[in-house]
């Protein structure tokens, strides 16, 4: 994981929620916000979100609260989001094809550019603009479809394999949504969406509140 | 979000991390396993371990290190993960499906009980072991199916109607797929699956450690 960061991980993971809520107070056509309706919207309490915004020294003008298309601008730069990051899935199951058509995706900077399955009947296959090709290949390509992020949506049983090919093409960051570990070197981020974990937070969360 | 808790929110995600190696560690036959390698396996340090186990009074053995078996039942007990959770989906597109077909979730205690559309094309159709069912009879199935918690899994403009559709079936905790906010009452416990969240914190990481 991250060792050398200074700013917390929670703090980033906020960040990108008050970008997304931003981008939709935009979209309803809104130019300021106040914190406490930012923080409202975010489900966050309001003294988080100036503490989070000072970290790069915005914290909004007194009496109108946050300009929403330059506090968009600003955690944009930010999270380092105003290039594009090219993106690779690996494992086109349900899953894959679920994030091939998150549309909302390249407006956020994430392109994915390469879609990827060992499956011989559905390599070939188009899904939206792309072609399924076959894993061994993620090497060859990763270099010339410039990709960053590989992205793991394969059976459990099949992630670390899916991860040997994304080092092996040089890509230094990981998304796993399979429900397992997977082993990588020290110089690879890998960060897991455990869909799991999220229902048992929310069980224990049930159970200690008597609902 | 939940105010009541005394035991941080990371806390319970990691545990939900060790239950899971400690699962893969049994299938594999391992009938101890060390803080260190189990710290290891799950990508934390040793001594959070230690201390994340202490909430429930987990020490382990002196020399031998933990009991795989004995640590999953301490662990599942102390999530409250040995009864079953009955789930409800709203919104079979691909994502839904992917949970549908997402096996171990009924070995982890979470059984999906009904599947929810509004789309008149979908409604009847038979995924899995469930038919889909109209999203407006949600109300009227959540009592006889028992259901505990929904799963939020449409596209982001749909996300708040369907949100509407579970508190009023009275279910008081959600997980939201759509990478959208939603608004619910106090009572009610929201959990934000956001894939991009996951692909902002890996690109800041690798645009801040210059990769």
């Amino acid at each position: 994981m991250l060792k050398k960061e200074k700013i917390p991980k929670v703090t980033i993971q906020r960040m990108a929620v008050y970008l997304q809520m931003l981008e939709e107070l935009e979209e309803e056509g809104e130019e300021v916000v106040s914190s406490t309706r930012l923080a409202e919207l975010c489900g966050v309490n309001s003294s988080q979100i100036r503490k989070d915004l000072a970290y790069f020294g915005e914290f909004g003008v007194r009496g109108v609260g946050y300009y929403v298309r330059d506090l968009i601008a600003s955690i944009k730069h930010f999270l380092g989001i105003q290039k594009v990051w090219n993106c690779a899935i690996v494992g086109i199951g349900n899953l894959g094809r679920a994030i091939l058509r998150y549309k909302d995706l390249s407006k956020k900077g994430y392109k994915i550019v390469g879609a990827f399955d060992c499956d011989p009947f559905k390599i070939g296959e188009r899904v939206g603009d792309l072609e399924i090709i076959c894993t061994r290949r993620l090497k060859e390509k990763a270099k010339d479809l410039n990709i960053k992020i590989g992205i793991i949506t394969t059976p459990p049983n099949r992630a670390q394999r899916a991860a040997n090919h994304i080092v092996e093409a040089g890509i230094k960051a990981i998304v796993n949504f399979a429900p397992t570990r997977i082993q990588v070197p020290d110089d690879v981020i890998v960060d897991y969406v455990d869909f799991s974990t999220h229902l048992i937070y929310l069980s224990f969360s049930l159970s200690n509140l008597g609902k």
